[in-house]
């Protein structure tokens, strides 16, 4: 009996983690936006925009995952999870992610200034990003943990776009995908991670539905930040391509 | 005229570091309780009461921090923050401050699981406790930092405690008090950051204000412990002083 039990359970687990997985099928990749950036069809002044929109979704996560910090009463849990805030926020100066976004927006031709003052940053991100923010404060921490899984899908988008980037866009100094690099190897060591956890605190239907909405929440807080983007920087046809 | 506005500006400035130090007169080394364990009256029942609440308020202190991490928009002092996470909650496991206050519960004879399980902590320390948090998660992050300026005034009781402790209650085995040692030199480090962090971030007399208002917070907090403390655990006369 306790053999059944722990079978049904290992084929629950394996269906939540299947149902995980499957939201890569709304995953931002998919946009229209990101699939003409791989493709080679932006402008510079498409690229620069999105450098300097999703500055602002940068800066933010190190704030998300303290609020995960903060909501998690397990210190085995936090032990691990503040990896990511040291991962983004670097060790000492000049260090960590947000950093490295910075140096991107220098290599795309942003200053330092204009990225972090925020000014080019569009309505659209700014709600979705404050959304996905207040979601990690707000809502159970191993939800807002679940949100993070978005991860899984991470590297290869990461790697379809430092290919396109050094092929397509070659006035962008290669230096400046540092952060792109650096997520190769982060993102899947924080997704086996956030999974590992997510499957051993989400054992209810309800909990795991719960965590599925969340990962699809994600992916709207990504997608809808993207439509915001493109929106706001339209392919032109006199595009400096 | 620039120069007397500088020169006004530090008045101001010291007189905000002096208001702010004025709050040792309300910290809870002067609570009854304390005095007691200091001269050495308190009962081992007294004793293990304190140190089985008060892991409460030590389990809490990184949620109370990230919570910090989690509402301050600067890098800098985020870097620098996350260090408190770290003490607390160690670098792995076996480490950390919340490590070493379990140690200091098998020194006074609590076993871990009755001090993690928190079934010795009464009302009045949870809500203390909590509403520290909730300050923490709710105010703006410069006032949350303000409120853990007790750290200025911590080392001498500390300093103090650890002496007590050596001669009052020899039946404490003295390696369960590394924690009161690891604070003699964290609480002076970490205190000069928050005042540097309190003195930079807090300018007007509005913000000043506001700062002492959440140290002065916080001394409520830590009193209303040992007042909750001091009811649930009091001396008697059959007691195994």
């Amino acid at each position: 009996m306790t053999a059944t039990l722990a079978d049904a359970d290992h084929v629950a687990a394996d269906e939540f983690v299947a149902s995980l997985r499957a939201q890569s099928q709304r995953y931002h990749s998919l946009h229209s936006f990101h699939r003409r950036m791989n493709e080679g069809s932006l402008s510079r002044g498409q690229v620069q925009g999105w450098v300097a929109n999703r500055f602002y979704y940068q800066a933010n996560i190190p704030r998300k995952d303290a609020a995960i910090l903060s909501n998690c009463p397990y210190p085995q849990v936090r032990r691990r999870w503040i990896r990511r805030i040291v991962d983004h926020d670097g060790a000492s100066a000049g260090e960590g992610g947000i950093e490295a976004w910075l140096s991107l927006g220098e290599a795309v031709g942003l200053s330092r200034a204009e990225v972090t003052d925020e000014r080019h940053v569009v309505p659209g991100v700014r709600f979705a990003v404050d959304a996905y923010v207040t979601f990690a404060r707000t809502r159970p921490w191993v939800e807002a943990v679940a949100s993070s899984l978005t991860e899984l899908f991470a590297p290869d988008l990461m790697a379809e776009r430092l290919a396109a980037f050094e092929r397509h866009y070659p006035w962008i100094d290669p230096a400046g995908l540092a952060y792109f690099r650096a997520r190769l190897t982060q993102a899947p060591r924080d997704s086996e991670h956030a999974l590992e956890v997510v499957t051993e605190y989400c054992r209810t239907p309800a909990e795991q539905a719960a965590a599925v909405a969340a990962l699809s929440f994600k992916n709207d807080v990504l997608w809808s930040m993207l439509d915001a983007i493109d929106t706001a920087y339209p392919d032109r046809a006199d595009a400096d391509r």
